[in-house]
Order: structure tokens, then C-alpha cells, then sequence
């Protein structure tokens, strides 16, 4: 997919999908990162994403030592990873560090900035219906996952979760030296018919970050 | 299943079943909801409930934008939500937030009275081997999701957690604050040839606080 | 497999192998057992080990109350179990008590020492990628079933964890109040191509303390 442009090449993402509603966006998003953005795109669907690409496959592929490893070439490969929609579930898979599909064993292995590995920027868009949003373990683990990032520390990094009683997302995601960006839902008429927050960011707004993001590089 | 009785419903519980061998209760304990406390009764399975009813059968009925959504329909039809027996599994899932099923996609979505929305009862009758209900893991779980109800501030519910070094089932899950109600085991021969405490708690235990429930509402 | 030796049997352990590349190292450890330990050995593989033998399995060999539950068993009958490799998937169930296969379901039934039931050694071998291992989380976990080991009190146990701010795994682990035995990995070239911490163990080191745990019984 990618295209030699002289001495430069193009940004690389990484865009997963994950089992929310909101994953009938992906073919736009993924059409306009190419045009609009010139980005290099590779995509990782979960089961819940409808095409099941699981460490199962990955092993398959895998005979001998020596043999590439699917999660960590694709971690090596990425220059950022986009995850929109992020459901509920792979939330809390990666809060807790389960990883039992290859969306869950690339971030795992992902380079948070700790060790001595730079860091890579981790783009996440939630997507859920109100209720799930507004469960207090949304905002939990979405500082958990926040917290990985150049924490070599984990003590000083749960007690800055524990002693932040306010979580302002676009505060914190903006934050240059936390690198895990939280695109926050919009407030819409869900597929389950309710009317408030849950729903994924619009695209442009996602194409808005992810275009910040390659900059940074 | 719901009979129409003038302007009055029957009251409406959804009743799911996990993988503990005390799932053997499931039929007794469906059928004196019905006949003995009026319930209209909504019966839920997980793979380990012996039928497999899962958030992949939910995608094979989900065609298009507008189409219902199975768990948070059933989210919505019911007034009080029985897990009986609650797997050491499922427990686990619930309090970590991850949703791979009908039922942890129900529980992920649940009223717990935060947000906007008005809290429904969840009645939760764990029942495991002695050594698994005496895991430390086994109580802090409990305690964890008792604290989802009606919990803004994620903050100081840890707080209340963490102080709190006694913990008295019986105490807090009566509390009228807090409805989760958890339904304890108690101390029988077990299935799996041990004396202890972890089965399930009796039927007649069971149905006296699903009552109690129905009448709150 | 067990081989009666007068008034004597042989120690036995249960030794179970998770979907890490070092699984390879496998049957080298499994011969070695017995024929340098002697020891009595069950071999239990996880799906990401290569062969499926969950909970559906025992469930289809279960068929009414009395039968014997096969996780269980295989716990009353170890006298101590080995994990090699611990995959960081199978690290992360452990530590929040999920339990849908029979190796997750054996950790949460163990011994840890906690209620009535004496102790039985837990050793713990992890093996994994490089960034895989210097995750915040690796640690945590690690620390988290270490805890796990004869603590009644759960709060005191979390405030030791939250304390400690340095994490030494050789002089943790070889503390004798604690038979959660963390047998580090070492820094090597690692299958996926990188050079870094995380590749199992020796064969030799894990057999040295095998034999050190079979000894203390
Ligand atoms: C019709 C339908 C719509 C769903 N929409 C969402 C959603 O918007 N957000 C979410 O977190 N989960 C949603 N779910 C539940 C997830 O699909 C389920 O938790 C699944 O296990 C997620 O798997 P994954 O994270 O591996 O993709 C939906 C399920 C169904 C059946
Ligand atoms: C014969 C047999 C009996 C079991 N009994 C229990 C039990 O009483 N409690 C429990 O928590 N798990 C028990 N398990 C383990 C669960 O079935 C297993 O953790 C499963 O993954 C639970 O899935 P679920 O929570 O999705 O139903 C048993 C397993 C077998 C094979
Ligand atoms: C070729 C290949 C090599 C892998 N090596 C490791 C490894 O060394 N350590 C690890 O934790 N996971 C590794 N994984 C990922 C695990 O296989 C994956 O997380 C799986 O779900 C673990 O399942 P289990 O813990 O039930 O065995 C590897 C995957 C593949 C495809």
C-alpha cells in the first residue's frame, strides 16, 4: 500500500475496528486517512468487527522460530494506531492487558514510551450506547489506559489516578506528554434509540487528530 | 409471555443463568417465579449456562441503523435482573467490565442508578467451589460492583473501597442506598465432593428476595 | 503415570503451558522433570498452547452431581504447579480471576493459603516480548497474585501492594511467606527479532526450582 516518494515516506496507521455500531464509519474513515490525509493505512478488524482475525490466525502463519510475529511486526510497522469505534469491551481488555485477538496483542506490545522504546501515539475513539458510557468504569480504565504511558513508575502513576477526582477528556488527551488521545463521543440519537453521549466522534473530527498526530512525528 | 391485567403489569425479571453446576437450580427456580411471585420471566444463558446465546448471535439478528439492539432491549424490558447461579467467571467479567455475551453486554449497559436514568435491582447469587468463593479476588469483586450503583464520582467510591476492611454481606446488601443485592452462599457438601461455603443459596432464599424487589419498585 | 515407591509417591506437579513462542521449550521441560526430579507430571495446555482442552471439555465429561469436576481434581491431586511459559494473556486472567479454561479455572480453585486449606506452590515462569514484559501492567499483575498468597484481609494487602514503589522479583519471590514464585525471564534475542528482556528462563533454572518447591513440602 505504501508509495516511495523520494527520500520521505508516507505516515503510517494502524486503524482497528472494533464490534460497535459505529463500525459502519469505518470504510469512510479509512477512504478519507488515503485522500485526505496521505496516510499509509493498514486495517485491524476485531471478531466484534465483524471479520474475525484472531491470534489463532496469527499462530497459523507462524511455523518456526524466526518466523515474523504478526502483532509485533504490525506495532513495528505503525507510526500511530487509530482504534474508532472503541467498544466497551476492548476497553476493558486493554485496561487489564488481556489480549486474545491481534487488536488486543498489538496494543499489549505497544510502545507507550516505556523501557527504553520511543513512544507511538495511541488514538482512541469510544463508541456506546449512553448507559455503558456513563458506567464509571469507562472513565477508569480510559485513565488506566492513559496511565501506560511513560510510566516506568505504577505507583506514582495509580496514585495520580486516584488523587484526580475530575477527568476533563480533552484536557488530558490534549496533553503533549500523555500520548494516549481520548477522541470523546458526541452526545446523539444512538442505534439503540436513546438521545445522549456515546456516539463516536464525527469523522472529521477523527480525521482532525489523527492529522495532528502524524505531524508530531 | 407478559399477560395483560388491566392497567397493571406483572412485574418483570430477567433471570440469567452462568456456568456454575448449580445451574441444575435454573428450571425449580423459573418456574416458582412465575407461579408463586407473578414475575414475567425472561430467561438468559451463558456458554457455560449450557446454551450458547452470545453478542455473535446478537450481530445475526442486527441487520441495519434502527434495528433493535438485543441487550439493551432486554436492559430496558426488565425491572429487576436475577443471576442465578453468578460463575466465578462471569463475576469476574462483570467487574472488570468486559462484555462478550448477551448477559455481560446486558450488565455493561445496566442501570445502576448513575447518569441520568432511574437504578433497577440486581440481584446476584454467586455459587463456586469453597476455595474459589474464599479467593480474595471473590469479595473485592462484590464490593466493586456494589459500588457501581449510583456512583458519579468514581473517586470516592475507591476511596469507600479501599477503607473499608471488613466486609459483611449481609449488612451491605441490605443497605437501601445500594441495590445491588448480593444473595449469599452458604456452607453444603458441594459438587465437587468438598464441605464449605460457596453454594448456592436455597431456592426459598432466592425467591424471598426477588419478592422484596418486586415490591420496591 | 504415577509409579508406587513403597510407603512413598512421588512429588507431583501439575505443569502447564500458555500460547508463548517459548512453548517450544515444552517437552524439554516435561522429560527433565521426571527423569532428572522424578517427579509425577500432568501436562495442561491452554488453546493459545496449541491443543483446546477448556471448560467445554470438562463439561461434556460432566455429567451429573457427584461426577468429579475436572479442575478440581487436578488441583487436589498436584502438590504444586508450574506455569512455563505464562503468557502475558493468560498473566492478565489470572490476576482478575477470569476462568474459561480449565488452567484459569485450576488458579482461581489453588491453594494460596487463604481460608482453611494449607498452601501448595505456584510457580510462575512468564516469557514474552520485550515491551510485552516492561508494560506498567506485567509487574502489577505479578504483584497482584503474589497478594493473593495467604491474606485474609484484602485491604491490607492492597495497601502493601500500592507502598511499594520498588518491585524486586528475586527477593519477593524467594520470600517464604510467599509461595508465589515469580522465576524471572531473561534478556536474550527474542523470537519476534528484538534483543531485550522477556525470553523464558533456562531449563535449568526452572527445574532448580522445581526442585527447591519439592523439597519444602
Ligand atoms: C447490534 C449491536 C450493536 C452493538 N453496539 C455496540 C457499541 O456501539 N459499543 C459497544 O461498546 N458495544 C456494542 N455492542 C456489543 C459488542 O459488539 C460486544 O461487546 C463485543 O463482544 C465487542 O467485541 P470487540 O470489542 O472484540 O469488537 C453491540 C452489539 C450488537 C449486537
Ligand atoms: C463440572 C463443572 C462444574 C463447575 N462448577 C462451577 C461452579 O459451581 N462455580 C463456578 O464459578 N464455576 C464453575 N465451573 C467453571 C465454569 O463453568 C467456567 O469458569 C466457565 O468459563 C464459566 O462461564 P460463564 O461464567 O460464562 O457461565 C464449573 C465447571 C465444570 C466443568
Ligand atoms: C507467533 C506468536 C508468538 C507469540 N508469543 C507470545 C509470547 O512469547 N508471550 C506472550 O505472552 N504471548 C505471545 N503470543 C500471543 C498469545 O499467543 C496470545 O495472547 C494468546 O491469546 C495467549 O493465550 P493463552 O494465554 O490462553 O495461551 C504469541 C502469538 C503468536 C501468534
Amino acid at each position: 500500500m505504501s508509495i516511495p516518494n523520494g527520500h520521505q515516506r508516507r505516515p503510517r496507521i494502524l486503524f482497528a475496528v472494533t464490534g460497535s455500531v459505529a463500525a459502519v464509519k469505518g470504510p469512510e474513515i479509512a477512504v478519507r486517512l488515503v485522500k485526505e490525509l496521505g496516510f499509509d493505512v493498514r486495517i485491524l478488524l476485531t471478531h466484534g468487527g465483524e471479520n474475525f482475525w484472531n491470534a489463532d490466525d496469527e499462530w497459523k502463519e507462524w511455523q518456526k522460530l524466526g518466523d515474523p510475529v504478526l502483532h509485533i511486526n504490525l506495532r513495528d510497522w505503525a507510526d500511530l494506531l487509530l482504534v474508532a469505534p472503541l467498544s466497551a469491551h476492548t476497553l476493558a481488555k486493554i485496561s487489564n492487558g488481556l489480549c486474545d485477538d491481534t487488536l488486543s496483542c498489538v496494543l499489549r506490545a505497544w510502545d507507550y514510551g516505556h523501557g527504553l522504546r520511543p513512544g507511538k501515539p495511541l488514538l482512541l475513539a469510544p463508541a456506546m450506547n449512553t448507559a455503558m458510557w456513563e458506567h464509571p468504569l469507562t472513565k477508569l480504565q480510559l485513565q488506566t489506559i492513559q496511565g501506560f504511558w511513560n510510566t516506568a513508575d505504577t505507583t506514582s502513576r495509580r496514585q495520580q489516578l486516584s488523587s484526580s477526582s475530575t477527568y476533563n477528556d480533552d484536557e488530558s488527551s490534549s496533553n503533549d506528554n500523555n500520548t494516549v488521545h481520548i477522541i470523546s463521543p458526541q452526545v446523539k440519537n444512538l442505534a439503540c434509540g436513546e438521545i445522549g453521549n456515546g456516539a463516536l466522534a464525527s469523522v472529521d473530527e477523527i480525521l482532525k487528530v489523527c492529522r495532528s498526530h502524524a505531524h508530531k512525528r
